[in-house]
């Protein structure tokens, strides 16, 4: 029920067309009907620049493309996340405008230049490391954010990292990215006190355990001011940072 | 906001005290005040006879006295689970009307006879399960279900559970308690054409890993018609099982 | 042992030709012999529609068409679940009638038309767990059962669930499937007072675990009234919805 | 080495007493001495006002005293965390000036007001949930956050966290505590458009592993913008949730 | 049903008193009565000397005392697992005539000597497993069977398993009880041609798991011929010794 | 260090060749070298009829092909587990005499017919399990034990078991194949008094976690007498059930 | 058989009392006697000054100062590992001379100072890994190592690590032990190049998984040169520790 | 800041180009820069000839051969580790000199001969575990340090390990590779007095878990002087066993 239909209905009690009881009834159901959310959604859309987002894994080109085209109606930069090339070439050939970002695996749909306002530091262990890294990068850069890449800065070269701490301190929200033992988060989050939040990677091999290594590094860490998305989810760490660089910004 | 002060909404915008514009912000965020759930949740207490319950680990028992004693007020035959002896102690002497039972470790606030309805059997693999499926048995009973017991069942000595196979045949469902390898679930999945809930138990050592070997041995299942609730929760079973009982005889 | 056989044995008994010693020792066997089971099974099919069905992954598609074959001779709808496009193909070139369901995976030997009794209730959280729901949705229709669909339910948009509430509080059982964390089964269980079973799916990656997030949520779960299957196990779930929709229509 | 020696040994080599070869030596060992990490301690004491805080499990009340009767003496609020009533005694008797906060098992060293800035909102499941809550709640107000409780919101009862919906979308951090199967996260995950930092809480029996299927869940989720610590860690939430809160409103 | 009932049965045909339908009828259930196994159990008894045993673990001294007072009045040597002290004192109290081995925490009521036949080694890698290693070796005692100990035989000193290699090679099965990291189960298979048991123990700590490391150890040993029981299971271990001590020896 | 070279030593002792401190000096390290186990190797074979066998994943064909020609110089029916029929046609290439079978993966390196003697029953609980099932059984044939088979026989139609009762009582040693959730090991060990040996199998989804569902499950038995051996080990079971079934029979 | 008894047995070759094929026949035993390996223990203690150690937990205080007493008869510093105050208390009851460390849990049997060679750092993260860092500490000094401790020097405060860098670069050996995340390993072995030990503890809470997660860090690292033990295995890090100590110091 | 840098800065100081002040707040943040790590990385390639190594999985051959070509301009041995032919190919393709390993999958960048010092020796279970056990000996013998391989010697066949004892005592480490149940470490620690380097392989099936079971036994071992490195990471131990070399060897 939207906004016209219920005004219509408190209408229709005013002028006594419908009695209260009656509409009773029916408000009674609103909450199960699709009047705030189906709004609420809207709003966020609106405020946020953020539109519904696409994850590619386990969908076909084509069914990506379809859902690509219907939103880019709408919004732009429009996010498909977990993009490999055919699926660049899928939407290129059904004419649906898009940019591509193939080391982040990402599909912009409807791209448009936006501002970059305050700062989100994306630091990275290794090179390894990187597609999760570019995934964190570019999301947060295609959603209106400043972004500075501190790569390759793992605790084997802690010299790297120092170099970078002034840029760090500037930052509003860290994304670290590392796979491996995921000690970085640990790290970095020792030597600012900014918000931390570390991606665990699925970067390594035995013991890493396809990046469960990293993730238990990272929450079981003794620093505070860090917290966790699952493993290889740049895209997650991005959008929270988003959150907090934006507000830190006052934009939202 | 409940159904008085709706209606008091609504009568105002009747008679013209109200503006249509102002009940439709109110009425806006209704979803999210307390109208629609607070009255299901008492829609369900009346239809099914199942008013809320109290988990009581890891709360004291002033606490769950002071929470029994509310229910009370409204409703009859309120369960308290894992309740230990000295809730028992604690409700007697606060004066709140409670029937115990040990070994199910249930506490029944101001208990009421019920008539019992349908049939549920309670199937258990070994007498250490009994607590398990004495919580199952008298959670169905207290809600007004037939249930007839089953126990001492398991698979290495299956003639008594075949014994008992016209038994299951009658049951609109079957609650299975093992713990240790679980297989009495596979087995009377395979014996009977009627839902069957499964409740690993903690019972065992070593491999059985607190229950687990019983929990996967139990979704593993090669024999569809089985479902399965967390270890030890002969009540969730229960609650289940009162439902499905409650369908098959026609009472909801 | 078939019952032709024994009233032979019997007889012989009778006429003096098999001494009682004699025959006590060939009926001491009796148990384990296949008079008592075979029976059972066919009072299964009779009575619940429902012959045995066929998983077909680690099978070869001769070895399935070869069972689905002498299977469709005496049942109608015999299910052969896992199944892909090179098992339609290969049944229809050795001309078994079947029909076949893509999403589902699912083949359907001899398939005939059957009359939709009450009403099971199939909700998805999200478009990767299609296959899944479809397993489910088609398996419980096969079976004789009404079934609707509530796809792309999940939690991050909660209200197109909210606006199938009315849906729910009609079905006699609810299949909710969901992957990555499953917190779906959890919230539908809340909203209504029906038998619910979640199938948790191996929709993620990382944490999810192939499915075992989302089956820990579902186990974990506060509600009562929930139990799980297996991941991915649709079929399952469809078995068990259908065992308690014709229990609730009253066919069994 | 602090800044009065650094700025001596620089007058020392301008006033020629000390040779810039000399000076480079001493100056080349700086980043292994305690000049550089120790002064970015006491900055970072200043500008945020948060002291070192002492984790007491696995410490006796001897240690913990002496410790806290020792950052006491530099700093105001300090904070020690899991600290048992035991603890309280001993640093009362001690002559220590603390504040007590039982539920939560904190003790604040040296108490002082706080001005109360933006806020942070924390939501938390069930009743059970609360220790972990409070952990929360008052390490935010200790240093200085304004801080709204939103508790007994679980998923079971989703109208009591819909009430608060207006709260939530107010606050610049949420910190959502659940135990069991730990859906909360996610469901308030949908509903916002702020930072949320989900804590998994040990409470729960059998598959909920100690907090480790809650952990999942909220890892796992489905909607953007959640991180997550580890299992029982209020205060590192509230820690990240004060570094946003403030943050977003311009104090650092 | 037991035998005599049955004979009673068949003389009732004979003599024309029962139809041969009424008797089918009669028959026809059999399997699931309790003919058949409960006969069987009478077999097994007379036939290996095992009558059914009682795991002490979660039951009461006086639940236990109640069982084993009953079965001593049909069995001798009964046997009662994991027995503490104060079970010993229960039965003693009470009067059923017992014997106990407090090391191996085994009960046995209604000791009777038994000869001891063919040869069980029981070896086991260190003092801290001596209570799951008397376990095996004190059951199978009790059942009759020569027992030689090589106790104190862990990598770390080879050389004293291999002095007892000739005993070794004498032996029908041999029982390898392990802890820590289990390779004595690996090293004694590859040192013969017999019959290898593993029986990992909880002894150990850290990545030791409570036994699953030597679990894991024994179960995916290169060396042929070796099988596993749960962690612990010396009891298990000592009754397929048995089994295969009594073939080997032609007793069965 | 061979028997020869150990007499001409000691022959020098005795001529006073050689002193006695010489003849000690190397003496002393004699455990260290080949003398004592090779014999022990050869013993082996000769009494056992077992050579050394070549378990082929992780090998290139020339390489099994290579130590398959060396070991048919001096054995007989020399086993190649895990053998593709890229192995079998590479065998028959290089002229190395072999019979293979290609369901139990099993490549027969000069065979030759042998003595069946005993019984060994191979149970299997389904037709995916047949692979395995088959290792084991030919394992067994190879080395002289007769084998019956009783295949797909699940606990789902438990009476197909129930009718092989007669032949598994009459076994020496029973080995039990099962995937999925693993039940059948526990009935089968609660029918019989003779050595059950479990191999799990890793057929089945999910929960059943490449067959670690199954393998607890029969750890966990209840049902002393079971033991169990690495998942999918057909080859390692048959190893233990033919040392028993020749001791049982006498053979060694 | 020890060297005496084997020059008697060439002696009587020589002298033609023995015939050389019965010494074969003795001889040929000899590798499963007690002659090398003892003999080689014996070398080990002289060379080593490592006598065998007592591992306390799991045996009483009785069984520990037995043993104890049998091996200071013939060892200096005969170490006690995991020994509570009750174990110093019966030991010097029973008149054995000790020396006890309460933090390391250490009881060293007939105490001698010895020299202290080389340099061993042990480094630790935190104050409650002290009983760990203690037992590595105290075992290398016992054994006659020099020993330099460098104590909470966790990553969250870097800088007290890179004060005592110098010290890191002169030892032979580095001992890390570090509890919840265990980076400190990774960040210790990026800085030197020389061998590192390191010893995940079980501090910690939550996914620190009772030391795993320290232990999965400490292995995963990417930092070449660093090997781990088990958790808080602190004495069997020092043995290792010692072992390169002694070798770089060409005491061995 | 290199060390010009600080000279300039310093001299300016003296100069009075630039003020106290200023050169402090420049220095404040020395700590953070390239100076003292970066030098450190140069020591360490001079002092130990071990320059930075690459891990090839998961970068391309491009990239791989880029970093190499760079690399090999100021070092000589430089090793690539788990290198493909493809790679080999593609570094000989760009003109880079390597020598390749193909069985340890090692490329050398820039292959001179070094002088082989000390003893190293390598100790594999099994056939298969030759590529990690090769990867381990090629880099201890590119980095200068004498090998010796002990091959095939897994404790199914101890007398093959027992013959090379004397080998072992004389090495300064030792690597031990082993796959499948790993007892191999715990053998090889309790027959010398050496470090011993434990190196699991992911070799085996089913409870091999991919390698977990030996590093559980490895870690677990009751056998003092043992650590283990991650699984598969025979460049790892390789790594240490030099460092340990080189210190006994006194060259570093």
């Amino acid at each position: 029920m939207d906004p016209d239909r219920l005004r219509a209905l408190l209408a229709g009690v005013r002028s006594g067309e419908i009695s209260p009881d009656h509409a009773l009834e029916r408000l009674r159901r609103l909450p199960f009907e699709n009047l705030g959310f189906a709004r609420l959604d809207t709003h966020r859309a609106l405020r946020s620049g953020s539109p519904e987002s696409i994850f590619c894994e386990g969908k076909s080109p084509e069914q990506i493309v379809r859902i690509l085209a219907r939103l880019v109606e709408h919004h732009r930069n429009v996010l498909a996340t977990r993009a490999g090339a055919g699926i660049h070439e899928a939407a290129t050939a059904a004419g649906v405008p898009v940019a591509y970002h193939p080391q982040a695996r990402l599909l912009v749909g409807n791209p448009q230049p936006v501002e970059a306002v305050g700062l989100i530091a994306v630091v990275s262990a290794g090179t390894s490391d990187l597609p999760v890294a570019e995934e964190a990068a570019v999301t947060a850069e295609v959603r209106g954010n400043r972004v500075e890449r501190i790569y390759d800065a793992g605790v084997a070269g802690l010299h790297r990292l120092l170099e970078s701490h002034p840029l760090l301190l500037e930052a509003n929200a860290i994304v670290v990215v590392a796979g491996m033992e995921g000690a970085l988060a640990s790290v970095v989050g020792g030597l600012v006190d900014r918000p931390v939040i570390g991606v665990p990677t699925s970067v390594g091999y035995g013991v890493s355990l396809g990046g469960f290594a990293a993730l238990l590094t990272m929450l079981a860490t003794c620093v505070p001011g860090v917290a966790v998305v699952n493993i290889d989810n740049g895209f997650g760490a991005a959008c929270l940072a988003d959150r907090i660089n934006k507000l830190a910004d006052k934009i939202r």
